[in-house]
């Protein structure tokens, strides 16, 4: 039989029990389980970053998959622990828009389930730690093949996050930046489609925050000198704004949420 | 068959190939294992901290997990290497009392054997590293199935860290902090019995280092405004100071081993 | 059936979905995969580092191990996705020189195979991401007990880094720091067989920068008292500079590259 996967996605970071609380509560339910820590480095409560990292990663996993998000600012307050359930994983998770745009990743139908069936939690539940007592039990008892309607009653809706909008005006289009990754890449709410209804081949007119820029639309990050910028399609399909072998995102001052401007050709 | 499950506590951090070199002793000897990291970002030689982390986490974990801990500011000199046995699992490390508040939080009668037999560990000892030498081989052999008692003798005491002790003087508790998480939440040695003791339930009035506060008891971090101090019992039932969304160590500039003083109500 | 071990060494930290895309894309061919990370803080870029960490990791997993590495700044350029193989485990990664150490620390024959074979790549391949679409389905293909020249063409050298060369003048011995770990211990190119044909026993006569050192050849870091400096021959054969609870490399501000010189006794 095949091992169930687990994700986890969180903002704890790497210094406390927390995780391996999680991990030992999901071993104990399914012990056969294998879990992939996709990161615990989202920035504290930012539910934005959280959405975004697990809705590039999460679409890559196997069909069966129980992906866990806990970027949780209200723990412990009305907001709901819900299961939002794909055509090919669940994600499990609070009710506050962290779920909601990897289920978009995942396209097609989704079904919306809050938990509340206190059988598929720990014994005791505590109001500040939902991951260990609430969120972990639960995807282990996905992952062992419980169906969501066994963990509580179907709901019709679910908060979606204000997602990075594109906005056409005469002939620029307004994007934003929706992630800063490791190297510094500044990674823009703009896919290789809007390039081409643009038609941006060559060079690329844009704006972010305050510098204006035109730069060449590579093909990968050799292609220009070292420390010199460029544009780029990433490998999630964004258009991205690079250094190479540098950090763009410090060069220009860059943070997630800045306007992003792109001029017709 | 279930797979025994073996975790990792150091201080070694992420950068080097300490840990993945402790794992593949590990998979060689037992490659049913399941590897779990508790964290490997316990401050370099806090004994303290690691004590805390594991006593924390170790609870949540199956019986029959074997943890390993290594913070081991003595590794070559005369410290020994020593398994710990309680009624639900197995601490290996150094007897520095890195493993006596887990062996603690365990609970139950605890068996001590020093790890002697030299069949059990790799056939090369470094004196500088331990952790790979001898530790993770003595998990695995455990994990496997063997004997505490095969792989060295009995011994009738270990080292005790001074743990965070509470004194009461007049209206007043004195205790510490025994743990800043990664959020900033102050985490005091005072448990909810100690708090019910002193008749506290709607104010908290506390003293951390020179600071002294006012803090509402609350349910959930949610409970206050944003960036508002607020007291909880956290998740493992020790009083917590907090500011909701924000750092409550930064703000009140705190630090583990700070003195923390609570007051009749 | 022994589970298959793939190990994973990159600089991609760990705040991003990257290496989570890789273990997704391991798991979908490779279930039964047991994942390791070496580590993703390599600095990045630094190719010396990667070689580093995987050489001094790689030998202690069992044979059949495929270890993953991507220190990989020509990525999309004409740089070659390679295999080599040894004797023991199979490496996989860009053919810059970050797998020839690793491969000279495992000994024997090797054999390089470039990977072409577009069945054994995600059906898209990225310009920007071939530690996703091609070095990941590759591993997981060799685990699963594919042969590497199905994966491409064999080739009859590949690129081998600078490695850190010693060089004998009079009575000295040139070398170099060839890491520093995260405890701040300088780990240099000179084996305890170079200290031998120095006659070096007691006292080791060195200069680490500008710094002119006379330091105890000691047996464990606690040989010496607390803050003070020695010598030892660290876990891998090394010799380290070190400071017994502290950090040599702040204290002597030594970075990797910087010249050590080691003079006879």
């Amino acid at each position: 039989m095949r091992c169930p996967i687990i994700t986890l996605t969180t903002d704890f970071g790497s210094r406390d029990p927390y995780v391996a609380e999680m991990k030992a509560v999901i071993l104990g339910i399914s012990p056969n389980a294998t879990i992939v820590d996709i990161t615990h480095q989202i920035e504290k409560f930012n539910v934005r970053m959280g959405a975004y990292v697990l809705a590039a990663a999460s679409p890559y996993f196997p069909k069966g998959t129980v992906h866990v998000v806990v970027v949780d600012p209200g723990v412990g307050t009305e907001r709901q622990p819900i299961i939002v359930e794909t055509k090919k994983c669940c994600f499990v998770g609070p009710d506050n828009g962290v779920l909601a745009l990897a289920a978009k990743s995942i396209g097609g139908e989704v079904h919306v389930h809050r938990i509340t069936n206190r059988e598929f939690m720990l014994p005791k539940v505590s109001s500040t730690f939902h991951a260990r007592d609430i969120f972990a039990p639960a995807a282990a008892h996905l992952a062992n093949g419980r169906c969501p309607a066994e963990l509580g009653p179907e709901i019709h809706q679910m908060i979606s996050p204000q997602f990075a909008r594109i906005v056409r005006r005469k002939d620029v289009l307004e994007g934003q930046v929706v992630h800063v990754d490791d190297f510094g890449n500044i990674i823009t709410s703009f896919t290789e489609k809007e390039l081409e209804t643009m038609k941006i081949k060559g060079d690329v007119h844009v704006k972010v925050g305050n510098v204006a820029l035109k730069l060449k639309l590579c093909k990968a990050y050799g292609d220009v000198e070292k420390a010199q910028p460029l544009a780029i399609i990433g490998s999630h399909d964004f258009l991205e704004i690079s250094v190479n072998q540098g950090s763009a995102a410090n060069i220009f001052n860059t943070r997630v949420g800045d306007k992003v401007v792109i001029y017709c050709s």
